[in-house]
């Protein structure tokens, strides 16, 4: 009896411990916690000193600014359309850290879609420009004399409409709604479906591309966008461009080199005032709706650029909606052929669906070699192909406002970059076309990411991680590479420097 | 020079040969796609050769009525809100094939969002029932006298009412709007922020939970329940319950055990008329907002009730917005101490955010040994929680409709299913509040997630592996299990030779 009373006592005094947390449960759960936190992309970083405390004044801002949103989404609203806290980004502490902090590298852009339209807009001040208004259509086109080519109403000279329509703010307000998909008058930013957002992205392309087809208004294209993307502390920038004929004024076209040339000379001239901003290279593209033969000539294009100019061009890859173009199997034979040769950057699987062609494109981006793959939407859905990407390591070149904006997700907490980097795959960070929709060339994408897609123990190695991945996934030679790699340590080091003393400054005004 | 000759015309052959798409090449991108198939949930699974037939017939319809989809959103825009399609649906012949076919069990749904606003309103007819009109919330009260109880504008009997209206029909099509978050009435489906939803959700809760806390309502209320659901094909329910106090028309009130009789008694009932539907089990839920001592009341509860009806009794959950509520870490020492005597069910990830507490319950469900998780939408983005999972072979009850209604996501097709399916890990297919979206018991969740979440090539073996699984994980007795499994097999051939001969009659009749 004397033993089984003791025996009650010791296991009601057993019941009243388990009521405490178990030691191993706790140990078992930072194991698990501590796994992901290692696995995800910047997760084998170490933070020196200084480091660690911009970390610490970063996570500080983090946390102020994003803890109200995890149970009341009224703050950074992230299920809604990025257009709809576009604006709110520009005053977020956070953002002004990643403002100011180095880059790397841009890896996935498009020529004509880089630049903010406010500068576009700027662009149609230039002299001879004329303009052909169309029902919901813009073109451009440079002329001594009014141009002799299709206008569905008629050619206008811009400088004449600005001074005929009595209010220039006005006409270039209006004229900069035809640069950008997005709209500033606060309608609602409802989602549209992919093919009606993309016929408005195109419309805006091609109107673009009409302004920028002269030479000159190149030119100042080119150095505008290099010095947007500088401030944006990028240094080095691979461009997908299809190398449209530039011309003159008198009309005369140059040939698709002369772009390479010009891309070469005012970057060059770039260099000369900013030596620390390392340079650029091309991916050639093609429209992947277009013919076999079409896409053979592109290749072979490359092909002659790259042997002429070794070091402005990098590879090849094929653009446009991927639902509905032509999937890489069409182009099997001639890209297979040319693999060896030169190098691809394929967009792949930048879709919603799973099956289809478009998503099946990351199957052969892999076998075909593609060096990075554009996008990688859908590769979340495939464990397989996710575990060649990783053995192989191919990057992932994710743009994450570029999939709101083209409506292949709404909620960007939703997108899959959220694994990849929990998964460690070999990320870079993209903006895809910023200037289509009125973004910074690359640093509203850091935010979005940092702040809306990642986890909200991210810090600042996962922000430092992925501009080294853009440096170590991009097609410069080791050389450029070990030159950029120092550009970025020495700017890493002066931003860790001047986000310390600014928040002394702010800790002292404060008090 | 002959040689040179001879080796250049061999370089050429070489060269047109490689035009060709490789034969390695071909072998190598098929064995890819079919390591994913194979992995993918049903992947493994054979069909004979009347189920291939089927499959063929399903196949088909799926073919028909999607490939417009694929390059063109207009039909079956899964981008939309599930409200926008979802009367689509029934006009689809894919889902009259998902309709029929057997699903097994329903392993997650809440007692008083299971039912069809159309059979509530139905309700509503019965005698002696006030209603109480306040603001934009309704409240029901069965009483022989005006109901001494308090109400911001005033009580008034449901018939009189309905009949002061002058308009019967009209007066039940606004009731209904009490019952759902479904509007017929053509609106743009929205998507509207994560609390304004649950706020809107919990209304048509406690509005329903008002009618049905009537002992004869409550009744009558779970045999429509288990009619809709048995013709659905659901052969096997476990009902996640918070087992609310029934009441008399004098207004004496039942304890809790009450209710579990009730279940016990009206489901035995319908299998006498039913005698192949196999039961019904109760999951006790607290809502996870409330205090650590109403939580481990509701854990004795739980196994109190187990000892007395182990039968009716399958375990405890925690319930509610999950952003908002306490994490599973404030009840860790009492779940921790309950968890080998009770099995747990617990929600977890039902939430967008990653790295916070809605999201982490995520290691809590599993490091306590839950048997199941509800939800486990945020887990794609936890690789260490994925393996866990599926070592331990935790299933993940997964509820895209409701995702879509309770905004976590927009577009089906970024629905985490996706990767689990292709990961293959154990999901079962449920529905969490059918009623409360004006859903078919289970079969629109089958049909979305067969269109609109899984692979194009998805087929017959996903469907079939979806409703197996629901047996697998259901918490039944072997034998009971092995019953359902019987019942089961048997309506799968009844269904196999159905849609064949329908198929055939169609045939016969079109030629
Ligand atoms: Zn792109
Ligand atoms: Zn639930």
């Amino acid at each position: 009896m004397n033993t089984l009373a003791a025996y009650t006592t010791v296991c009601l005094l057993i019941t009243l411990d388990a009521r405490l947390i178990p030691d191993n449960y706790s140990k078992e759960r930072r194991a698990l916690l501590d796994e992901e936190t290692f696995t995800a992309v910047g997760g084998k970083l170490h933070l020196n000193e200084d480091e660690t405390i911009v970390n610490d004044i970063l996570m500080k801002w983090k946390m102020k600014e994003l803890n109200p949103s995890y149970t009341n989404p009224q703050h950074f609203n992230f299920s809604k359309h990025y257009f709809s806290y576009k604006n709110d980004i520009e005053n977020s502490k956070v953002y002004q850290i990643i403002r100011r902090m180095p880059k790397g590298a841009v890896l996935h852009v498009h020529s004509s879609l880089m630049l903010h339209p406010d500068v576009l807009v700027k662009l149609t001040y230039e002299k001879h420009l004329y303009a052909c208004f169309a029902d919901d259509d813009l073109r451009f086109y440079f002329s001594e004399a009014t141009p002799d080519r299709p206008c569905l109403s008629k050619w206008a000279l811009v400088s004449d409409l600005r001074k005929s329509s009595g209010d220039p703010v006005a006409f270039d307000s209006q004229l900069k709604n035809y640069f950008t998909l997005y709209k500033e008058d606060g309608e609602d930013y409802n989602f549209v479906d992919i093919n009606t957002v993309w016929q408005r992205f195109n419309k805006v392309y091609y109107t673009i591309k009409s302004l920028i087809a002269y030479r000159p208004a190149r030119e100042k294209y080119w150095t505008e966008t290099l010095k947007q993307f500088y401030k944006d502390n990028v240094m080095y920038i691979e461009v997908r461009t299809g190398l449209q004929d530039l011309y003159e004024l008198d009309g005369s076209r140059h040939d698709k080199k002369y772009l390479v040339e010009v891309y070469k000379n005012v970057t060059a001239k770039f260099i000369k005032k900013h030596p620390d901003f390392i340079g650029v290279k091309l991916i050639v593209t093609k429209h992947r709706a277009l013919s076999i033969e079409h896409v053979l000539e592109a290749l072979n294009l490359t092909r002659r650029l790259k042997a002429e100019m070794p070091d402005m061009i990098a590879g090849f890859d094929l653009v446009g909606q991927e639902d509905i173009g032509r999937p890489l199997t069409d182009f099997l034979p001639i890209l297979s052929e040319a693999k060896d040769e030169i190098n691809f950057y394929l967009h792949a699987g930048e879709t919603a669906w799973l099956g289809t062609s478009a998503d099946e494109n990351l199957v052969d981006a892999i076998l075909l070699g593609s060096k990075r793959i554009g996008h990688g939407y859908a590769l979340t859905k495939h464990p397989s192909l996710m575990s060649a990407v990783m053995k192989k390591d191919i990057a992932l070149e994710v743009n994450v406002i570029s999939n709101v904006v083209l409506s292949l997700v709404h909620d960007v907490r939703n997108h899959p970059l959220a694994s990849y980097i929990a998964l460690g795959l070999p990320v870079v960070l993209s903006s895809d076309d910023p200037g289509a929709w009125s973004a910074e060339p690359v640093s509203h994408d850091f935010f979005v990411a940092f702040m809306g897609v990642a986890s909200k123990h991210a810090d600042l190695r996962l922000l430092k991680q992925l501009a080294l991945n853009s440096i170590t996934y991009s097609a410069l030679e080791d050389e450029s590479k070990t030159r950029l790699f120092e550009v970025f340590n020495k700017r890493w080091d002066t931003f860790v420097r001047d986000v310390i003393s600014d928040e002394c400054l702010l800790d002292t005004s404060v008090s």
